[in-house]
């Protein structure tokens, strides 16, 4: 059984994580977790922030001369904007702060003063910030490490950025080159269109959301099982990405068109020619909760980010009196940073059913448990 | 903490649960348990099936005197064409029958059948199949006896069935109406439209998917949680909704929409006349993974039934031979049954929820608790 | 990971228990499950009850043809007395009995009626008692199965009734004998002395404590962890047998001697001759919470039996005036028979850790991996 | 539900946790904290390593202007001396030392390079010694914080050190004064008999171990329960205090000399004026999994340190050659200080169980709750 913890406020000293139940003698390369901080933190219509923070790992505990020992893992990435904050945020002695006591629609800053009895809005919004999935990529990071050693590559692109969507399907090759635009689209005319529309939409002080496709190949037959509701692997993949900032909804394989459909065309048929074969994915992988061999397919849907210009109405929680909330520089999209820490997710969650289908204490044993079941396979 | 097992397949004796973790003194109504379990079984579209079972719940344990005690509580739900299936289904003694080795596509048959290195695929689809879902409803009918007790209630109705939608906004007055509908629509227009497309779906010897809405009110602001992944209600909620049989993407609020719109006119403003309210609830009742006390909706994405009478191709496990899938006698859709077994889903997650957030051993100490933090929400 | 929950009251219709997460393809030996439950309700200074229930195990899912099948599986213990209790226990409907309102020192009457907020204590005495254990030695027998599958088995033996103690060493084969004597006793004068105890005892109204040990042989070197505190398998074990109705102390090997001697005497030396061994097992077989290959050693000390025919003093939870708390019929000792739930207890933790290690979903891939990891300890 | 993982190895950079499912507006008191590290690291009979480590706690999350604010708390304890290990443990680049074969008998060694596949001992016994523990002194420090909210007191003694036993009644205000002895004994002729033998051990080159009890006073009734076997106070202690290191046995209340009693005299009787009371605790504050509301009292029994001067016979693991496992300067006794940690397990399953119980998500919710059912309990 995988787990981890993470803890850190958007402006505290950083943020920390802790990997427990990772097998032995995994490689740590630590140029692969920076870079995909990196890839997280990039993305046209993101704000400022990002040049100050410029992520980076670091190693504390559970890796020893680059491999993992057993014991768990943890993680640190220094807020390097730190001592600017430090009156504002230390842990320990009082702080002479003005309180926030304006809540903004669209965050937790309103249901989390009540259920944590706040009178400053800062105690909710530095934990319910979106900063905290950096920490989420490198833990992600370390699950795909796991998943390189069984040769599943797990990949990400944005479908839609406002009304400008992608509805073709792309193949793995096409999906693998989303790095090379600054908002992980794969279409270049529609790169152009919404690169336009964000340039607009800054103008107006507004934001925008979207949706992006996470694709995981290589996958085993078997993760997940529909032998009891929270085995499956689908219930799991939804919990995951929902419980990312902002994602409101989340399909599996092609589920919103295959509702409209009639069955007779829905159905990934099962052909066999020296191993078994579909010619169609719409079910995204996944039959009953279980991994089918297919590559496994995801979609988000992420809600326009909720600090903008344009002023919306609320209640100051003090006072009772209206104000309009209102930032005065704010990202206008931040949906291709949210497809990257998908993919962690998807990683994650991956990496912690092979953990449990395979077993094992150590990488080596893992490949042997999993190269048997693979030979086993090939016999059905 | 509140949990718990089922267990059970499809033509087996029957399906049992245990719930584990429940108040004591919480009235159980068995007749209520039993229009649930009768709700799920209705709907337009339905096979022979529904007949025969006539579901009907038997408490073994953790109930004395109508009340729970503090006990697990076990639920039984008898199989009662059970005899005509013991040769082929019974748990000890050799099983003389041909064994199934045909996987139907969009079923658990074939990931199954590797899975759990089996040749008889009935081994698979006995569990894979929704007649587990009685049992879920029979747990939720339980989690629904705790919600009535905070005023809390679910409804649900049909969005679209194929590709006849509704996407039209209705009160919970009108939602409230929906089990007067064969196919719990609330427009009469469209249910007359979508019966006469089963009926003719029928004839083709096809089936449909559809989509449905799950709406609860009265939900207090403060359960699930920002502050660690695993705890958002959302997530939660998407897990919960995932897991049920043929549902491949949950919505929460007007996410789908939300994430095509701009900003300014996406989140829920906030206003206060002797307390606070919001005019919109695209949310969908959850801002940052906890609920703000507007009613919670979410939304599901159902698949058609995968066993159909027009033909998939498909691999014979054994000869490796095609053939094809069919059924003689099926479903048409499933969708209305499936909007029922959504209620008891998100009825069991609030009802954990509450028990998570207000502790306490009985439903009287619940209720004090709950009463205290009611009252301290009105001085915020 | 496997689970149960279990279910039932000492005088309600039967005892549940479902268990999820089990491998397929185990062989249910229903004989041997039957033989278990009789092992538990055997022992001498046990009272009339245990003629009554001679319990037998009813498998409700989860298996076919003798097989698992990948389901969770289902279990049943019918009450056969319960038609001589259903007015007094019945679920549904109103109850006409008097209440008991007089706690019982040593059982959970007196802080259970408050922490369920029960005004009839026999809410609380129905679910406390030890009856419950009949479903663990079922779920335990299901384990047995699968350590079977592993050449692992499992022995227990009774070291002490009251002040009659067995402080010699016993090899594994004298243990094994521990059933023919009807105090599972090893020591056939310390058998007839005990016995001698045990009728002046129940002369006298009073009742017997005593202790036990339990002991698994064939254990696999590395199950349990030194890496996270609620890895430790030192730590699952002393839970579960902890738990145990009755049971206040839990030592591993020889920790209470250990405790009082010098290092250099205590620690098991390691040898080598073909292959790794030890001389002495001082450590119970578990060094840093991992088994280190020797026999799994666990000692219980449990109390005497809390319901007596000597009066005890307590007050009236309804006039708060003292009564003498008595029982005209009791067992005097109870120890025979924690010795059987106790290897339960051991077998389940023992095979819910091979699962976590070994991974796979079907006996055959447990074993494949099981062989591939016993094949690689021959190399170290 | 309050959970924690931890991670750091004895000579790597530090220790680090992550506690989740703090309430808010708890105080956290710096100076407690590390005196309570302070606590753990005192004792007669401690090598040179206790003087540098002077162990001091930095958190890095969660708090705010002294006050948890709701979100994940982040501790970390830097290893001072780590600039002298860097080259033996850095996480990151090659490391070149000689590897260590010879597993320590008593240790984790052997057993441990086995499961995880190490050739390098030292990948073993950085985790898995016991320097882990000043982390969950620091855990634990939080949950006494959150304890002393409910005027819940945690103490400890040693009761015995090798063969030198207390085995006197001791009232809590003794017990309290326990830190004035550097053994943590309450008898001044015993200390001294005792700092006699660790220094004769000393000389001798052997190790002692010993036991400890731990005692909470102010418990509410009611924590716990007998419903479920998992979720029964004295399993879940037990699983506590037998996950430290050297903790082979485990005693709630009087169990050993109670297995030998008869049950007249074992059993605590209830009491009633003006409120229910005991004039024993035999039970140790526990029937049947509950809390009754008398002081909880563990006692632990620990193994001598197996590092010792006096040489044992192991395998290296390389070689297969004998050799004698011998250390130069090492611990003679840490039985004190396992006392003090011991505090912690105890403080910390509390907390969590009062969270499960009262619920609510700050400090003042629940006070709330906890007072509404004080009240309530006298009325019972």
């Amino acid at each position: 059984m995988l787990r981890y913890l993470n803890a850190g406020e958007s402006h505290g000293k950083g943020l920390m994580g802790i990997i427990e139940g990772l097998p032995s003698n995994l490689y740590i390369d630590i140029k692969f977790i920076n870079n995909e901080l990196k890839r997280r933190q990039r993305g046209y219509g993101r704000g400022k922030r990002m040049d100050i923070e410029k992520d980076n790992i670091d190693i504390l505990a559970g890796v020893r001369g680059s491999y993992t020992i057993g014991s768990p893992l943890s993680l640190y990435i220094e807020n390097k904007d730190y001592e600017n904050w430090e009156e504002k945020m230390k842990s320990i002695g009082k702080i002479d702060e003005e309180i926030i006591t304006k809540p903004r629609p669209g965050h937790g800053d309103f249901a989390g003063a009540i259920k944590y009895r706040q009178n400053d809005i800062r105690n909710i919004l530095e934990r319910a910030s979106a900063r905290e999935t950096a920490m989420r990529v490198a833990v992600g990071a370390i699950a795909k490490l796991i998943l390189k050693e069984f040769n599943i590559e797990v990949y990400s692109y944005v479908t839609g950025i406002g009304d400008i969507e992608d509805s073709k399907e792309h193949s793995l090759e096409e999906i693998a080159e989303a790095d090379n635009s600054s908002i992980r689209v794969l279409d270049k005319e529609m790169e152009d269109r919404i690169i336009k529309k964000i340039d607009e939409c800054k103008l107006k002080g507004d934001t925008l959301g979207g949706s992006f496709k996470v694709v995981a190949k290589n996958i085993p037959i078997g993760l997940g099982s529909y032998s009891h509701w929270d085995r499956k692997l689908d219930g799991k993949l939804a919990q995951g990405l929902m419980s990312l900032q902002g994602i409101k909804a989340v399909e599996i394989g092609e589920a919103i068109i295959s509702a409209k459909n009639f069955g007779s065309t829905v159905h990934d048929q099962l052909y066999y020619d020296d191993g078994y074969y579909r010619e169609t994915n719409n079910a995204g992988g996944i039959e009953a909760g279980i991994s089918n061999g297919e590559n496994i397919e995801l979609k988000g849907y992420m809600k326009p980010i909720p600090s903008l210009r344009i002023p919306l109405k609320s209640i100051d929680m003090k006072t009772k009196e209206e104000f309009l909330a209102h930032k005065e520089r704010a990202d206008v999209c931040a949906v291709p940073s949210a497809s990257i820490v998908a993919e962690s997710t998807l990683a994650w969650i991956i990496a912690s059913e092979i953990i449990i289908k395979f077993g094992g204490d150590s990488i080596e044993e893992m490949k042997f448990n999993y190269d048997k079941y693979s030979n086993y396979i090939k016999t059905r």
